[in-house]
């Protein structure tokens, strides 16, 4: 297959452009490298050093004989993104291209704003340049399990069947996003699936949980096609940070209470959904929607692992339950369903011991790279 | 009261201005006169001639003794948001300031990202506005009825309580929104009631039907008073427009098979939900939904009620099933709760022969201003 990925430069794309070429697709890679940009604007920086996107593509080359285009350019300028799909003619869209964090999203209104322009614009232009040049092609839409909040029922995968009042109906599950980059996602779905309904489109909306972990095996075979590892409060999230901060000797910064329960899932399995969501499309008209994680952990739990497996390895660390920057609730039912990939054919790598004793490793060889100083939350909700 | 009227020169926003400012509210207004630029746009104008919104506020002033300020700015302007927020410090602020066509929102994606844009980022300055310099204020938002679409089951207001798995929350109402325009509407929604939770602000969405009828005591109180007639494929709506289409012997101009059936409200109704919304402001910390309609009625139906009306008054038409440049259900089921308005004290003017036969009259006296050119819809969806 033809596959685009948008956002191939970041934290998941750039695994996903390996991988899937690595199987033999023909894949390229569409980027504006604000992720970057970002780390520049906020003066963090990738726990482990990353080449420039064009000495990565150049390594995968000389490792792999592959070739991977390169597009340089912004998802909201409508030019960048119908020059890419009429001269690459995908088959497939992964659409990690946004601004994906949720305290970004909350620095201020200037950042609000713009991680929704961004994010929205950025897809509409997908949307209208698929429809006018692509129509057969099939989006493959990074969206977040935090569409959903934390109801006080269980969450399905994408849509809900109510019974009410004598009738019934299946219907968009209901969202209750809890910061302006999640919000963005949600209006992103909401879009996306008018489009389908209304041009024909077919698009899977791929609701990821947390991401751990850092390579997969592609991104091992050579110093420049290392992934990025974010450990700051900003773009670090929860146990890619607790490793960081064991490696350093800095307490485990749990968010308040710690009870808040979330969906997890490694790289290794993120790659794989993108191939099997790939591997079997969406039908025309169709937003199929996936949960994209493979196991529910507090954040509490996670920090306890951690410090277990960094105990066993000599680093000593303690648990701080810091004063919780975002306004959510610490302790909440949660259940949510996550079959669909598995029905699909992923086989999950569950977390364990080894997986988090690779991210200490790691963590402690780039240790000299941490700034303290970006790991406490600074940017609050309220 | 002090009420801020965004949006005080449009279609709801005049009258709405007039009948608070009539009710001895002190009343603002903040409009960037884009409905009129629109028109420009388009080539098409309001079927009753409106006077320059100065020249409106200086009649109001003659007729009433009544000042209203003018703040003349654009809501994605964060500058003007807090310069009239500051300046007038306002009781409540009621938010018409967006662009409400879904035709408009459909012509190309210049129009459907504009639609978007304008419309979200204004209504996040808002947000943000209310939280840095009237924290206790209330917003009153108009959303719309098409944020719900049609579902198989019964629309409440705003939430359902959903029973699932043995377990029970009441969450956002889904949203299956109709075009470009609507969902703009819907992500307002769900940022609005992130910023209620997140900030504590209070707000009041009103999901509001299709308004017909064109005048408030107020606005004929003298011919610069006069508000706007669309009845044009973008902006006219299903009742105004088959009046203004019998007005000039033109078909009524039925999209499909007409059984599209959705809730609708006389103007005179709609400045009295503002009030009713603005006497009982939400509490902090909620957002606050009611549906703002008295009515449901089938495009069918209300072409034949004009039909009828016109025939008595010697205008003879005929009913034109054209082809639905929507994509929608033709025939479907539809059932709204809309008690929450009632309860607050809202007496509603239902839809009779005189209404309509006012309407027609008010055409037929201003028929020489209709272009036929701009009636068929030529905005299509698919």
């Amino acid at each position: 297959m033809r596959i685009l990925i948008l956002g191939g430069d970041g934290f998941c794309g750039w695994p996903t452009a390996l991988y899937l070429s690595h199987k033999g697709h023909e894949v390229a890679i569409l980027d504006n490298l604000s992720r970057r940009a970002w780390d520049e604007e906020l003066r963090i920086s990738s726990l482990t050093p990353i080449a420039p996107i064009q000495q990565r593509i150049e390594a995968w080359r000389r490792v792999s004989g592959k070739t991977i285009p390169l597009y340089l350019g912004d998802l909201t300028e409508y030019a960048t993104v119908e020059g890419a799909f009429t001269q690459f003619a995908p088959d497939a869209i992964v659409h990690y291209g946004e601004q994906r964090s949720a305290p970004y999203s909350m620095i201020d209104r200037q950042h609000a704003i713009f991680t929704q322009v961004n994010n929205v614009v950025g897809t509409l232009n997908v949307l209208y340049a698929m429809r006018a040049h692509v129509p057969q092609a099939h989006l493959i839409k990074l969206g977040t399990m935090g569409e959903y909040g934390t109801p006080n029922i269980a969450i399905e995968e994408g849509y809900i069947t109510i019974e009410h009042e004598g009738r019934t109906d299946t219907l968009p599950y209901p969202k209750q996003p809890g910061s302006f980059y999640h919000l963005s996602k949600s209006h992103d779905s909401h879009n996306i699936l008018f489009a389908c309904r209304t041009w024909g489109l077919r698009a899977t909306d791929l609701n990821q949980g947390v991401v751990y972990n850092v390579g997969v095996e592609e991104t091992e075979l050579d110093p420049e096609l290392v992934n990025r590892f974010d450990y700051d409060e900003v773009f670090g999230t929860a146990l890619n940070r607790f490793c960081a901060e064991a490696a350093v000797g800095h307490a485990l910064t749990v968010y308040g209470a710690g009870g808040q329960t979330r969906g997890f899932i490694d790289l290794r399995d993120t790659v794989r959904c993108i191939e099997l969501a790939a591997q079997t499309p969406a039908l025309a008209g169709e937003m199929r929607v996936l949960n994209q994680f493979t196991e529910q952990f507090s954040v509490l739990d996670l920090a306890e692992r951690v410090q277990a497996v960094a105990s066993q390895m000599g680093l000593e660390t303690t648990i701080a339950h810091v004063a919780n920057p975002r306004v959510e609730k610490e302790r909440h039912f949660y259940q949510a369903k996550h079959t669909k990939l598995l029905d699909l054919g992923l086989q999950p790598h569950l977390l364990n011991d080894a997986t988090i004793a690779g991210l200490l490793e790691r963590a402690v060889r780039y240790r000299e790279r941490i700034d303290l100083s970006r790991i406490l939350p600074t940017v609050t909700w309220s």
